[in-house]
């Protein structure tokens, strides 16, 4: 339920499913830090495992969601799988619940907005409930490029990913740790069982993120070209990416090239950068961004090293950092669920 | 000098600049198994440490390389630094010793052939002593690449690397290491003091190989288009790339797009990429090579993941994997070495 508070400001009885998740945690933090209007709070996760979340100096227990326990909020947020969001969100929203959904179930079905509040904050309206949040490794380019491409129309974007481990979640930072382990005490990297990855990550990368297609592309690279032409309302521009998992623990990085409908001077583009929402832009080639660095808990992309590609005229290449966790998923959700607010 | 055995095969007196450093071991080993032609072995290192190397079963005291010493060899390997090489290769090959120098001092040197022997081995002259190897982070693409760009000529290349820590020298595989064990200790990754890095590589990376010019390339950058140009004998080639050091001991791994002037289709490629010396490719899409699984003591570039971009007409992707000590230096060297035996 939305209810006016004695400011006049609503407050939001919130539902949080997968709150026992990686990304849940970092979402009720957000909503605490950022003084989100929570009225009542309900946590739910799969129901498999007791876990309790913290919100507020609070314990709250996690149980299984069901369509009456959700139907109680005025705010759903999605941070659980495809099915969970399938399951209720369509319906939730149908009876006038927001639902904010971080899987990729609903990103690309017609009727259903996909938004970054930065890029396309526009898109969210009273008249569509249900909101989907991109895939984490897309929303660094969809921002850090979002002004260059209103006002110079990127035509061709090339990238190359390099993606942290925790964007396949926590079970996977401690494969990565598991893995390492193993090697300082044996010498050797030996694959753990079950570790949801399909080579060794340990001093290792591949560049399998998802399945792969008749094609040969992977699910991850499909989804970086569909989304980003949801995102950027543009079908015409043409996106190619190689998609690399590798041994970092958080932020997901990218090497990109992009070219322009209209000519953009290198001094052009660094004006627009520094300029565009939610991105913070280095000009010195020494500056750039690294995971380690610009990827914990940060809610801004960074991005740095633009420079001219000797490979095409007008071509551009680019280096982007965000934190796959915040921007990448449980902020971007958040800042999605302020905007409703401020309806 | 080189003389006759009973066998009539030539024996040569082989001298290694920097033997005892990593790329020396490699080359040791690498000498004595593939059983190159060694008559006597003379090892050098900077001088500064008393170093031993072993060979065949025997141990030889290394020291600081002079003029004198060298020229009792009739083949050196120089797998040092610029200065050395600079100090004596010129000087040794004008008095008609073989000097093969996997240093970048002479790489884009008029008259001084760069060389893989599998790509460009013609070059290997008598009446052109000196020879240069390249880079190791372009050799994967030089040799996967090599037979495409002969029949349908490559004309636009991009380039994503992901470049292990040991291409940065020995200690660089230490440091690695020791900010992961730190990370264990404490919960957090601190850059080691005298990393030799300008970041922490500890479940980090970064878009920095070398030094930035004025255009904002890196060292590495400018090094990956002027070499492959070089090897290639193709200065029309436009390429670019992004140049990233990641956290993996051994093993480079690229990430490229390829545009043709002639038409290829996916099959025509793939034909000329299963018969490309030097190169193991995969064709099946989950079959790609990783650098811990294909980049540790191997002799082949690894190549897989082949697959029509959707950025341009004619425009394919691919992922590359070789070693970087092997192939990338110290293999190429002695293969470089095979060749002048055999001419």
């Amino acid at each position: 339920m939305t209810m006016a508070t004695d400011k006049g400001a609503a407050k939001f009885d919130v539902a949080v499913v997968g709150a026992s998740g990686m990304v849940g945690g970092e979402l009720l933090g957000l909503l605490e830090s950022r003084d989100f209007p929570v009225g009542e709070l309900y946590a739910f996760n799969s129901g498999r495992r007791n876990a309790k979340v913290r919100f507020r100096g609070r314990e709250y227990d996690c149980s299984a969601p069901t369509f009456a326990a959700l139907k109680k909020a005025g705010l759903v947020f999605f941070v659980s799988n495809e099915e969970v969001a399938d399951r209720f969100a369509p319906r939730l929203a149908a009876a006038g619940v927001w639902c904010i959904d971080d899987s990729s179930r609903f990103r690309l079905s017609r009727g259903v907005p996909l938004v970054i509040p930065e890029v396309n904050g526009a898109e969210i309206k009273p008249s569509r409930k249900l909101i989907a949040g991109p895939n984490c490794t897309i929303t660094g380019a969809a921002v850090a490029l979002a002004g260059v491409h209103r006002r110079f129309r990127v035509t061709e974007l090339r990238v190359a990913t390099y993606q942290a481990v925790s964007g396949a979640g926590r079970s996977a930072m401690g494969v990565l740790e598991e893995e390492l382990k193993g090697y300082f005490r044996s010498g050797s990297v030996r694959r753990r069982a079950a570790s949801g990855f399909p080579r060794p990550i340990a001093f290792n990368l591949f560049p399998q993120v998802g399945g792969f297609d008749g094609e040969g592309n992977s699910g991850e690279e499909n989804k970086v070209r569909a989304e980003l032409k949801k995102i950027w309302d543009d079908g015409s521009v043409r996106i190619s990416s190689t998609a690399v998992r590798v041994p970092v623990l958080r932020g997901h990085s990218l090497a990109v090239w992009f070219r322009t409908r209209r000519p953009a001077s290198l001094a052009a583009l660094q004006k627009e950068l520094g300029r565009t929402p939610g991105l913070k832009f280095f000009s010195r080639p020494e500056d750039y961004p690294t995971p380690l660095e610009n990827g914990l808990r940060t809610e801004t992309v960074y991005a740095g090293r633009l420079r001219r590609a000797g490979t095409a005229p007008g071509e551009y290449q680019i280096w982007i950092v965000s934190d796959n966790l915040y921007k990448g998923a449980a902020l971007n959700s958040v800042q999605i669920a302020e905007r409703i607010a401020a309806l």
